[in-house]
C-alpha cells in the first residue's frame, strides 16, 4: 500500500472509530495488553536486531538506552494500558445542553478528532503509548517511529492491528509509516489527515510546521526561563535555577536563560555560579552579569539559543517588566518561571508572559504531562489555539453540535411573527 | 505604517490586551457605545459615500442593502456592545486546579489567543461586531472589510480605536487593512499572528487556507444534506427539506443535497417535487428520482456543488449507511440532517456523520451561532480542532497553565526515592 491508500483507509476507519462504544474499544487495548505479553519473546528478539545494528552504527549510549525495549518496558506499557481501559470513554461526553425552544434541544457532544498523524522519537514505547491513546479517544492514527527501531516498530505495529482487529476494530485505524518520505507524503494529504503531532528535533519539527496544510500541534524550541524577582529568597532561586537547568538539560522544559533582578544581582549571582558550577554548568552572562561573577560573555545569539546542554545564560535586567519583555520576545511561550516571595508580582509576571506555561517558585522541568496529572502526554503544544502546554487524551477530542428537534424549521423564527428561542441552560446529556 | 508595524503592535498590544482588568474592557466598549452614538451623522454620511460609489459601479441590491448603516444598524450595533459588556469576563477564568503535591498547584487559567486576523464581507456592522468581541475576550485584532465599505470602516475603526484608547486600552490593538494585497501580506505573517478567520466567498475562503501557516477558522463550502430516512413523518420531512433549501438559498447553511431512502422514495417524491417546485426550486434528481418524478439529471458535478441557489440536487439511497456514506464524501463538514422517527437511527446518523452539526428532525438553518444561543457569532468553522460549527466568544480564548509552587524541584520527584504526586482535583478558583 502506497501512504495515500494508508491515509485513505485511516480516514475511513476513523469514521467507524468515532462510533465504537467504549467496550469495544476497551475489549481492544485488553486484547492489545495480552498480545504484548504472550508476543514478549518476538518483541525483545526484533528490539535486539535494533539495538544490535544501532551499536555497530555508533549510536550514542543515551539513545542506545531509549531504543531498548525489554520486559521491563512492556511490562510498562501494559501498566499504562491498564490505567487507560479504567478511565471513562471520553467520546460521547455532554459538554453543554441548551434548550432552543419548546422540543428544539442542543446538546455539544465530544467527538475523536479523525486522523491523527504522529512522528515520534526513537522510543518503541511511544508507539504503544500513542496508538492506544488514539485507540481509546476514537482516533485512526498514521504512526512514523524512529528509523533506528524500525524493526521494533513493525512487529509491535502488527501485534497491536491484530489484537484489535480481534476485537472488531475496523480494519486500517493504524497505519504504519517506515520512512521520512513517507512522512513528506504524508504531510500532503490534508484531505485525510486532520491533524499532525511531530515529536523530535527542533530543525524536524520545524520543518514539519512549515511544510503541511494540516494543523500541527507541537513544539520546536523550548527556550525556557527563570528570572529571579528582587523579593525572591535566594536559597530557594538557586534551587529552582539549578533543577531547572541541570534536572536533565536534554529536554524541551530545561532552562536556558536565568534573568536576575538589578536590585539582587550582587547578593544572587556569585551563589547561582558557585551551585551552577559546581554541577558542571557553563555561564554565558551579560556585561553587568560580568562586572559581578567572572563568566564567558554571552552575545545576541544566546538570548535565542535552545542549548539543550550544560550551559546556561545569565542576563541582568532593570525590573520585572524587562524580565517579561525579554521572555516575550526571545522565548518559545513554552514555559517560564518567576522566583519571588510576592505573590502580586507573580501574577504580574503570569498576565504578561505569553507562554503556555507560568511557574512561581517551582522548576520549569514540571512542565509534563505526566507530572501534570494528565495521564499520558501526546506532546507539549506551543501552538496558540486548540491545545497548550503538555497535552493529553483531551487534545484528541474535540465536538459535534447535535440538535435534536421535532420538525422544526427556521422560517417559524424569522421575519415579523418570529418565535422566541428560550435559549435555557440544561443539565441534561445527550440520551442515546 | 505598512503591514508588518501593524502586525507587530497589534502583538505588542496584545500582551497588554490579556491582562486588562474586566472593568477597563467594559469601560472601553462603553465608551465605543458612545462614540457611535455621538458619531452617528458622520458615520452615515460616511456609508452614503460608500453606498453612492457602489450604486454607480452597479452593485446589486441585495449587497447594497447588507452595505447600508443607518441609524437603525448603529442602534444595533449599541445593543449588540450593551450585551456584551453585561457578559462575564470570559479571561482568568479557571478552567481547573489540581494539587500536584502539598503546596504544589496547577492551574489551567483561560486567555486570550493573541492577535486574530478577520476578514469579512461588505456588512460594516461586522467590523463593529468582531472588534468588540475581540476586545471583550482580551485579544488584538486586525479587520479586513469589504472594499465597497471602505469609507464606513475607516471612520468606525477611527471612532473605535479613539473611544477605546480612552478607556486605557493599548495603542495598535486594533488595525485596519484596507487592500487585498494587505491581507497577502498578512497571511505571510505567522510571527505576529495567531489566528485567521476568514469570512466571504468560498474561493477566497480557500485561498486564505491555501496561502498561509497561520491556523484558519472558518469554512469554505457549505454542501449541507437532509436525509429521509424510511421511518420519516412524510408531512415532516417536506417541511423540513423547504426550510432547509429556501428559507435563505444565498446561505452557507442552506442544503444542498436531498437524500432519499429508497423505502419511501416513491411515496415522497412526489409530495417534495410539489412543495418544492411552488417555491421556484429546480430539482436535479438521479436515475431512480427521475424514474418516479420528472426533473432533470443531476451529474456528478451536482453532488459537489453548492449551488447558493434555488437549485436542489436529489438521490435515492438504499439505506442509512449508503446515505452517511454519501454526505462524508461529498459534503463539506458543515451541517448535516436527518428526519426519522425513529431516534435510534438519528443516533446512528450522528455518530457516523462527520460533520461540525447534525440535527434530527430540524432544517439545517438553524446551524448560526445566534440560534445556537452563543451571542454574537465570529464564524462557522469546519475544520477538526480548535473550534466546530457555529463559534461565539469561546472560539477566541484558550489557556494557560499557572504552577504555585513553594521551591519546588523535579529532583525531587524522580529516581529512587520519588516523591508520590497528589494528583487530587481541587474545588478552587486562581487567585489574584
Amino acid at each position: 500500500m502506497d501512504i495515500q491508500q494508508i491515509a485513505c483507509k485511516a480516514q475511513a476507519a476513523a469514521i467507524r472509530m468515532a462510533a465504537l462504544p467504549g467496550e469495544v474499544k476497551n475489549r481492544a487495548l485488553t486484547e492489545i495488553m495480552q498480545a504484548l505479553e504472550a508476543g514478549q519473546q518476538a518483541i525483545v528478539a526484533a528490539n535486539q536486531q535494533d539495538l544490535t545494528r544501532s551499536e555497530k552504527e555508533g549510536l550514542a549510549a543515551p539513545l542506545l538506552k531509549r531504543l531498548r525495549f525489554d520486559a521491563g518496558k512492556i511490562k510498562e506499557a501494559c501498566a499504562g494500558l491498564l490505567s487507560l481501559i479504567q478511565l471513562p470513554d471520553p467520546v460521547g461526553v455532554t459538554l453543554s445542553a441548551t434548550e432552543l425552544d419548546q422540543g428544539l434541544e442542543l446538546y455539544k457532544v465530544s467527538r475523536p478528532i479523525g486522523v491523527i498523524g504522529v512522528i515520534f522519537e526513537s522510543r518503541p514505547d511511544a508507539l504503544v503509548q500513542i496508538s492506544s491513546l488514539c485507540l481509546k479517544s476514537g482516533n485512526a492514527v498514521l504512526l512514523k517511529g524512529g528509523s533506528e527501531a524500525a524493526h521494533t516498530n513493525r512487529i509491535l505495529a502488527d501485534l497491536i492491528t491484530a489484537a484489535a482487529a480481534k476485537a472488531g476494530l475496523p480494519e486500517g485505524w493504524l497505519g504504519l509509516l517506515e520512512t521520512r518520505a513517507d512522512v513528506n507524503e504524508m504531510l500532503a494529504m490534508d484531505q485525510y489527515i486532520d491533524l499532525v503531532i511531530p515529536r523530535g528535533s527542533n530543525e524536524f519539527v520545524r520543518h514539519i510546521m512549515d511544510n503541511t496544510h494540516i494543523p500541527v500541534l507541537g513544539h520546536a524550541d523550548g527556550i525556557c526561563h527563570v528570572y529571579i524577582d528582587r523579593a525572591a529568597d535566594p536559597r530557594m532561586a538557586v534551587k529552582v535555577c539549578v533543577d531547572s537547568k541541570c534536572q536533565y538539560v536534554a529536554v524541551c522544559n530545561a532552562a536556558e536563560t536565568i534573568l536576575v533582578h538589578e536590585g539582587c544581582a550582587a547578593d544572587m549571582l556569585p551563589d547561582l555560579q558557585k551551585a551552577l558550577e559546581a554541577k558542571g554548568v557553563e555561564i554565558r552572562g551579560c556585561d553587568v552579569t560580568r562586572r559581578i561573577i567572572d563568566v564567558g560573555p554571552a552575545v545576541e545569539a544566546d538570548w535565542s539559543t535552545e542549548y539543550l546542554d550544560m550551559i546556561v545564560s545569565i542576563r541582568v535586567v532593570p525590573d520585572l517588566e524587562a524580565a517579561v519583555d525579554h521572555v516575550n520576545h526571545y522565548g518559545s511561550g513554552h514555559t517560564d518561571v518567576i522566583v519571588t516571595a510576592d505573590r502580586a508580582q507573580a501574577v504580574r509576571f503570569m498576565d504578561a508572559v505569553d507562554s503556555a506555561d507560568v511557574f512561581w517558585n517551582a522548576s520549569s522541568r514540571f512542565s509534563d504531562g505526566y507530572r501534570f496529572g494528565l495521564g499520558a502526554e501526546v506532546g507539549i503544544s506551543t501552538s496558540k489555539i486548540h491545545a497548550r502546554g503538555p497535552v493529553g487524551m483531551e487534545g484528541l477530542l474535540i465536538y459535534q453540535w447535535r440538535l435534536m428537534g421535532d420538525g422544526h424549521i427556521v422560517a417559524d423564527y424569522s421575519g415579523d411573527k418570529a418565535r422566541p428561542f428560550t435559549h435555557r441552560k440544561l443539565q441534561k446529556t445527550f440520551k442515546r
